[in-house]
């Protein structure tokens, strides 16, 4: 891990300052409070822009670095739209809705996005060499697991046998870790689309519960491939909200130590 | 799935109207652009009930079935978090952090929660049925995968098999479909968090590289738990960010189909 040290110690020389606009915490307690679960919409249209900025603040979601192992399809096609609505179980809050977005997570493209990273990096003035490092040899390693996995058991034993003497990450070393890994930010990304609807004025609903293999199909998705949510959206009709919000108290889910 | 039909049309008759309140997607837009992953944070204080008020934005987060599939620790203890510096390989973004939150994923809580939901819709006048039979009998089905999975491999052939002939969904049908279940709705979770700290002009990391095994004996989780994300929060020093935003262009990953 010397690398990943002294990768550190050289980003800290990088200084960046970015200007932070003022806000108002107010307004982000209303765009969540806003935001339920709707399963029927009315006939209202989201204005096409309004799809493209919420789209657009789901990529500017953290993800892993960055590697935006991710895609959204936005399901205009009538036909499409159709098949996608019989694979959602043709449930309200997919046949009523006026836009579906299907979040895939791609665990098998962060070789291609480093690379993009890379270039980018190459082609910006001041970037420290530690940074280029980090896409050339710290990425390659951290998320290889090989070919099906393959690599998986011999990285997990090496990671786990070190882990023993001093402080080390133990994965992703296996598919399913990946699985993991590209799921997880996708679900950032996601939660950014379901509240960039509620800022507009919008509504939306999570779907899991649906074909996904069919779903894979509509998209032509590729192995490796899986579908995280699709979220439907719309502005609420009456009988929208199934009841008021349930939570159990905060106390179950938030442990102080 | 005549029931999951029939759950639906009976829901449709639950009316609840719940007020909006309006809200600017101009101030989400800014929360949105002011976070950015911080490694180096100041000596300036949260003040508690910031924190507070940003975990319970968390558990406000849509989430599978309200089934709340997780829990945020608060690192308050001095002890612990030097422990938990370490287990997070004495980064900057760690060491340097006012606030920890460690998210983690519980593929296993779904049978109390449900029990929870369930005493908690019996309580509430007006309730459908259909409501308590989803969590007295789609829920146990939905999301059973049998001791260590046992059940998972039978599941998905039925769902598979039945799946030829009509929509279907495909799982979750064993422990990795039950981690992805968990970790997806807690991210969804970590993203408000994360939000919230930019709302209130505090910055955050999230953090995934770092000895997960060291972070479970902290916090002494049990099996089958599984750390999503370690959040550290605080006020961004003028070396904070280690450079502009990068993301590659929006059209590599918003697919219009």
């Amino acid at each position: 891990m010397a690398d990943f040290k002294n990768l550190i110690e050289d980003m800290a020389t990088y200084q960046h300052e970015e200007k932070i606009q003022p806000v108002s915490p107010v307004e982000l307690d209303k765009i969540i409070l806003n935001r339920r679960s709707v399963r029927y919409y009315t006939d209202e249209k989201i204005p096409q822009e309004v799809v493209e900025k919420v789209l657009h603040w789901g990529l500017l979601a953290p993800n892993s670095s960055n590697l935006q192992p991710w895609e959204f399809y936005w399901v205009k096609s009538a036909d499409k739209k159709t098949l996608m609505v019989e694979a959602l179980m043709s449930q309200p809050a997919a046949s009523t809705a006026q836009e579906l977005i299907v979040a895939v997570a791609k665990r098998k493209t962060w070789k291609k996005v480093s690379q993009d990273m890379l270039k980018q990096l190459n082609d910006t003035p001041n970037v420290p060499q530690a940074a280029k490092d980090y896409y050339n040899k710290i990425v390659p390693l951290a998320y290889s697991v090989g070919p099906f996995g393959i690599l998986g058991p011999f990285k997990k034993l090496a990671l786990n046998i070190t882990g023993l003497f001093k402080p080390m990450p133990r994965g992703p070393a296996s598919v399913a870790d990946m699985r993991v890994w590209a799921v997880k930010s996708t679900a950032l990304a996601c939660e950014n689309i379901m509240l960039g609807f509620s800022a507009f004025g919008y509504d939306s609903c999570p779907m899991e519960g649906f074909d996904s293999a069919r779903v894979g199909k509509i998209l032509e998705l590729s192995c490796g491939d899986e579908v995280v949510m699709v979220i439907s959206a719309g502005k609420r009709s009456p009988k929208g909200v199934y009841g008021p919000r349930i939570r159990m108290p905060d106390k179950n889910f938030i442990k102080i130590i």
